[in-house]
């Protein structure tokens, strides 16, 4: 196993939200030693952060922010990374490590080329698979990562040592950290989380929109609460990922409306069979990714993976 | 307030699954005095059901069972309650009422003019808005209707003292009973219930038909998890609610499909504003939705109704 310490000096986070936040809580509880900044264009969250202890510095502009971090990670929605890249391409010091936690990879990388001609060497695109439709520092967990994953997206040109230090700040937070390819990981979050959260904003719009819709809403039960949870997600950082992730999410709802149409024909023909198969298939399937899910949480609980 | 006791000797219900366990376990639990006895196709629910005090009798056949009991609740699958009213046909004592559990009231209606050529004024058809993905009488709870609502969907025909007797065992659980019509019961639950379990069944059954689809699933994070929990339901009951449902539901699924398709072209369009209007209008109904309910929940227990 590999040794998790995190030998740097100072953390700055840009735009400190729900990850920054429990980000910061979890490296300090694990023992990280260095300094933790964060930078804020609005300062309110920043303050509660500083009063609260979760940072050590609120430094007094983004310029100064950068110039004395050695790892950067930009925390701001998908489609403000790059004017967040332009302020570091002007600041940062030599040898400083930059990473990035926003859910679509490949719009990041484009920012990136458009930035500086190329992916730099020290810049290693990220996402960790965690979150909650609760969004702002104010509702970071330090055991936010515990056992979930952090996907991190290296390009042939990314530096192994840059690679390293952010992999073992991920590790040191209790995730477990996987590597993929840009153009994988944007398929693959499109179907299992971004999909869902058009399927959920969708649905809720659209019974909101209907005659008597409060009546609607006063019958709905508790499958009905869980099933939307997610369409109380934040709305500009979803907007973001809608259209940064464009084309692998407009595949991913296509598949699904065509698996819909399908399901459609077979209630409209009365065909209970063909429901019985589509149902039951649905469900074998969940089954599965929960055992899997299980047997990984134990797995990475005995072998101490990622503590 | 009206007085709560439940005055009857014999209570059956047909189809012990997890409805009718709650039902016993609540009852029971708030002093119901008389003698609570269940019937099942299949006897080891029932065995389980009788070894843990659930029920107080299993009878020997379900003619006699119908025969003792002087309130019958129909606890079986949408598309079996037709069976279970011709046997009720043949062997029910008078003064019996009958009321049933079914998710959809309109082929209860339709199964009931079958069966006696009317609507008996002694058939009170209902709907406890409960329930969870998980089934089975070993999932009965004894607070399982506590704060939920229970419908139910007199017709014209049906008499006052058998609405009252429903209604009292109902509110005997802790549930709140209200009253509405056939029609919009089922064109509310398409809605709410209906829908959503279709759209999870469908979300679950495309990913899994896709390539790598163990890599999809996982990489799944808790959003994912809640989101198509009610993918887990029990395949039967929810094969048979598509089907009994059918019309109310295809109505249901073409919203939602319209719906969808206007905001797949924000997307394909890049037209973050529209997005951003669609998931602010969803954000901004659920939390409405929810505000309801704690307030509703919190009347609840400050008036005491339904105790």
């Amino acid at each position: 196993m590999k040794n998790d310490a995190l030998r740097i000096d100072n953390l700055l986070v840009i735009g400190l939200g729900l990850i920054g936040g429990s980000l910061a809580m979890a490296l300090r509880g694990r023992g990280f030693a260095g300094s933790f900044s964060a930078f804020n264009r609005s300062p309110s969250g920043i303050e509660l952060a500083l009063r609260s202890g979760i940072i050590d510095v609120a430094p007094a502009s983004l310029e100064e922010a950068i110039a004395a971090a050695d790892l950067i990670v930009i925390g701001v929605p998908t489609l403000a990374v790059e004017q967040v890249m332009e302020a570091i391409a002007r600041h940062r010091r030599p040898g400083a490590v930059v990473t990035d936690v926003a859910s679509v990879k490949g719009s990041v990388v484009e920012a990136a080329r458009r930035v500086w001609g190329e992916v730099p060497a020290w810049l290693v695109p990220g996402h960790p698979i965690a979150g909650s439709e609760k969004s702002g520092v104010q509702a970071a967990r330090v055991d936010l990562f515990e056992r979930h994953r952090v996907i991190l997206t290296p390009l042939a040109e990314t530096a192994p040592a840059a690679l390293e230090l952010v992999d073992s700040m991920w590790r040191l937070t209790g995730a477990e950290v996987v590597h993929m390819g840009v153009l994988e990981h944007d398929r693959v979050l499109a179907m299992t989380s971004h999909l869902p959260h058009v399927l959920a904003f969708s649905l809720v719009d659209s019974l909101a929109r209907q005659p008597a819709s409060a009546d609607i809403f006063r019958f709905a039960a508790g499958g009905f609460r869980d099933f939307t949870r997610i369409a109380s997600s934040d709305v500009v950082m979803w907007r973001d990922i809608a259209l940064a992730n464009r084309d692998a999410l407009l595949g991913a709802i296509d598949g699904f409306a065509h698996s819909l149409s399908g399901l459609r024909e077979a209630i409209a023909a009365s065909d209970g069979s063909r429901i019985q198969e589509v149902f039951e298939h649905a469900r074998s399937a969940r089954e599965i990714y929960l055992r899997w899910h299980e047997e990984s949480d134990q797995q990475r609980s005995h072998t101490g993976a990622g503590e």
